[in-house]
């Protein structure tokens, strides 16, 4: 993850939040008063982001001390002390939300995507995440699904071509719209062409689809699908997979299987901040 | 909402979607062929966002012309057609995926909040926010709170006192605490005082707060706090209060109760792009 | 204060004055010739602002050491030294004009702030200022007022409501204008109401107002208008008043006055840098 | 002025105020009520900054338009009209404090301004300002000074080199630091030197220096200063020269005065806004 | 190309150029005075970039209306008319520079890929640029590399793997640092390889290599190289490579050739800007 | 050069470059594997730019370590070591593109420049670059001509008035030209006027102009010009001068010599980076 670019956001989100001042910290606490604060799994889950406790708290005060006890990608218990912080109190108070609100999003993605690896149970195919990430938080978002054990589909429009029904309708064939994306990209792009039945299938893989990508279909015809396609073609199965009813698609050889529901309904981690010895000595 | 600062947001959300380009649709569709689009509700919901959609489209390319069948706070059903668009097709498609993202956030948010004042189903409470909102966004999350027919708690640490456990172990006692947090505000400020038992209720009346919350408590015990404090002294519950126990803290003769469940783990509502009529022609 | 906020406003404060270089500086200085500066009072006054010198060169030059004689609030005379700064001459220099500048500009505010105050002579009633602040400064301008013994009014638009004679004269009357605007916003948010006459006084008091303004009123007007408000409810008085006609205010048992001079008419405290040591040895 | 960069700066104020929504005005006014402002002076002066009515309510909202009735530089009398608004209240009353903040102390520049001018009385002199401008605002600052007829001295420690005491003291002369800074710079940059006595000024004279800035003297003295430097180099009196002491330099024969009082101590001009229209019908 | 980004890069790039204002063209011509501009090819080339003409002017003007006779990526000859635009003589002016120094630099690119598309003259090798672009001109310079004729290799370091000799050293085989990258990588994401002999070629086929790049290498030696792999895995050849050397490396049957100096050493296109209507009248 | 500003366009060109991630190097090198990297000159020139050195990796990771063998402005020869540093890997390569961009770039202009001197061979003119910079680097462009030996023309529209054919047809006559500007300006800013022929020259010395330039003149017209211009005034010569023809121009008596070709044309000084140590142990 680039630290450069989380500190920008960092220094961002912690504007949004703070404003001109923390009005309750700043009257109550003495710029100097220290105490020592814990973060706490309040349920178990897969930890993700805990390099935000450190920078973040490092923009607001650089006298804070950050002690972590685990490592991001790590599986946590109930009442697991996941992190102990020093330094003033009232920075300690001030950063509290916003560390807090990513924390247990981002550990939110990884404890779902961990689960969705074990539902699966298939460890021939790789979860992998969507463009369905919130808006403004895709660099933790995307981070997130790889500490759970996923992978990242591409990360915007930028960097991958995904031939979907519009384009395949407007150019007449998939063939002619894989020919005319490869015709403008560079050689180090793929292309993957959504598919919704055998017909479109076999004309991806005529086409030179990098990757395909069955959309909307049951295990059985994904099974069926996959067996069309050539072992040096990637493919994926996408749309209306959740946590529920993933179990049915092991074993259907597909690579990948991408989750939409891993970033766009986020559960969030419950973690807590106790700040314990900011009493007055 | 403010407009501008909407604006300056969605122009950062797109940028981070898009990239350098959107290099599929640059690639399939010529700049100047235009199509129709519609987005349409895949399940039932309250709608919030709609502007996003405006503003968004308006940024891309100012050819695009929005028809909004709805109103934020909306009710939709499964099927609904939420709003029309038209104009070049590259730029429909490049904007969808930003536009969805938020747009069923939003919608998710407005939805949850909604489906809370149904749930309480006691209109002399006040479902309200919190600060558990995603970092970035909280314009957003708290206007979709607004949509679905809850308040806002406070916006951030700058415009409202939250005297919590900690504030009130350093100074002694919550009458130090209010005390000392009255004499550093104006008086545009409200002063709101975590108390989690009798004792501290009447502590806080006597402090003056302007604002009581009754934090992790039973409704029993919230229906005997409130009865401990005069009417001219607002009382919240707050703290383990979720869609699936909210409906025994009605009758509790509570003012608000806020839900961080609101915008911390949102569930989008389901909602669909279909550009139709990009053929060539 | 937000120093996390300051050091971007420092940011870019320090690259409007020094652009691409500060070619004077750095034509003559060596970039290692390090000298000694002092920071002077060359009038009484309240300072405020003293965290600029420190975050400022800190921006600058990391090994620029700031010794502050004096804490923000305190009483300056003439000749005194408010702080002593060692580093880099070249440095030294270019910070200069910024820091005056500000560190001018916010004791102007604390000591116009503290003479009123030290004016009205009645320690019943708070000074505090309004939202005529200089456009980009408004952090900096309110923490002053603090500085110098007053109260901040509201921040901004979004943080407390104001309702003045456009808002009832569209709505009808003070009550339906009340009853709107607490038909939006949340439980930590007042709302205040401005008046001219006893009829508004009394329809503001009946509306439920959270704080009422007499705007522009004589202080035999202004004591009158106090009888009739319940203790429950701040008083403001506002408009036309000035260190001239400020002591006429005492006394009249009103809970707040309101400053638009104190900010939006600044008179900069004299303050002088003096670099001494920089002669080549 | 640029224009391109009064847009970014009026986004950012009109943010500072607005933050999230404008409460007040969202929960009275509904979006489409219109309305007509008229922007009134209440006292006599100069006017600056009218640009800012439009472009400012541009940036809110594209419907509103502007007439203005005056041009930069003009004299207003109290009770003129200096512009009429027509549009949405919401937004006339949302932009009106940032409008008026800038507007009343640029015009309060223009008319400072404009009595030095007519103080000092002798057109042979040109009145100018200096770098103690309001961090953030030096675009506007100068162009208001200029509005009322005074001159801009340099923009920055970018565009021009002024030699002061340390610089001199460092390299041992004036012709020494003139000499290095002379080596240093491009041919369209024109060198300052600060001079205190009779010997300094013929050195800076000797020295080839573009300017002679006589620091802190009588008029009397810079009356024989001015005698000593040739036709070919200008010269300015500074320091200590303020509106109650300008008209004892006429008649000095110095080219320029500039007056750091212009720009630090502002006093803003008293213009209104009267929302008058916006009643429902 | 993204215009939203690329409006935000001409907002920046035109700010660094006029800062407060363009002071020549403010004194000279009043605000309305209206002119003809004519961009004319000064020597023959690739156009790229025209619509930065729009842009530029758009933002500083709305009023300038522009009439392109050309189209990206057409060759002009000396003396084409390439643009005609009309407008406020002082804004055509103001625009001038920055729009030349990017359109004459995107046209140098482009000019010198299709240079170098020609000297190659084998159109089964595909030119490509590398990430040796100017920083913060990255979209432009890659832009223009295309609409010379050539290719986009990687955008970043975030959206391809490229392995090179350190990562090879450090994880003892390229098998080893394949197998390593393909861990982390999400399967829209390539991975080439940096070879320098047979036995590196060799050993990135049997790793699985999407990309094998022969890095400085002769002509004959690349074509021994390609002889090794098999056609499903791309070939590029890197290094040493300019407009001198280049149709030595024709019928090598390599599929790509990067060239660092497209746009590391770019040779503007010659474009002038001729204002010729702006007399009064 | 202002350091502050420098590190500012490093955050964000190592943003351009990085995105969210060097997914190559984060999947190879372990957070601590250490390094050292070694910056070497593959050819002759004049060096530029070594602080982007220290400042980037700074900004990347503050454990990096950077020792430069070499000053700005020094000449190496190839094989040169110019610096060293030691730290992570993984950031020291993750920086490097950014890096050698910028420092190629940069030591090219410096490299040229310093050519240009020594081509010219006549110490009474000054070789001087022009506004033909690349927006956005007008900074690193303009600091590395004086790197070079150069000095620098004006920085933009807003520190020097430059009348040209347009402005002077416009007004009718170079006097009036001039006039014009000299009324709208300060006395810290010069102009200059651009001349093509015998009766222009005369013009402009009697306009008063500061610098009066010969336009695409030939050695002789110049000479001839020279002679024209009285001491006091600044003579420059622009246009059509390239590197090839620019000997000629020595002994023409002219002050100052303007060339784009410095910074519109950069040939990049061919520096490479060996990361050597970062095996295993």
């Amino acid at each position: 993850m680039n630290k450069l670019k989380l500190r920008n956001m960092l220094d961002s989100f912690l504007l949004e939040d703070i404003g001109d001042q923390d009005i309750t910290s700043e009257a109550i606490f003495p710029e100097n008063q220290t105490g020592k604060g814990v973060f706490i799994a309040k349920e178990a889950g897969t930890l993700s982001g805990l390099d935000i406790i450190t920078e973040a708290y490092h923009l607001l005060d650089s006298r804070i001390e950050v002690k972590l006890h685990f490592n991001d990608g790590d599986q946590v218990n109930q009442q697991d002390t996941i992190a102990e912080v020093y330094g003033p109190v009232r920075h300690l108070l001030t950063g509290e939300r916003v560390i807090l609100n990513l924390l247990q999003r981002m550990s939110g993605i990884a404890t779902m995507t961990s689960k969705a690896v074990e539902t699966l149970n298939d460890p021939s195919i790789t979860i992998c995440d969507t463009r369905k990430t919130t808006p403004g938080l895709r660099l933790l978002d995307k981070y997130s699904v790889i500490t759970g054990g996923g992978k990242n589909h591409r990360n915007g429009l930028y960097d991958g071509v995904m031939i979907k029904d519009n384009h395949i309708s407007y150019c007449g064939s998939i063939a002619q719209a894989v020919k005319k994306a490869r015709a403008a990209i560079g050689h180090m792009v793929k292309i993957e062409v959504e598919t919704e039945n055998e017909e479109e299938v076999l004309e991806a893989v005529q086409a030179g689809a990098d990757v395909i990508m069955f959309d909307n279909r049951t295990p059985e015809e994904i099974k069926a699908f996959v067996s069309l396609v050539p072992d040096s073609i990637i493919t994926e199965a996408s749309g209306g997979i959740t946590l529920d009813n993933l179990a049915a698609y092991a074993n259907t050889g597909v690579d990948y299987i991408s989750l939409g529901a891993l970033t766009h309904s986020v559960k969030a981690l419950d973690i807590s901040l106790q700040v314990n010895d900011g009493e007055k000595k």
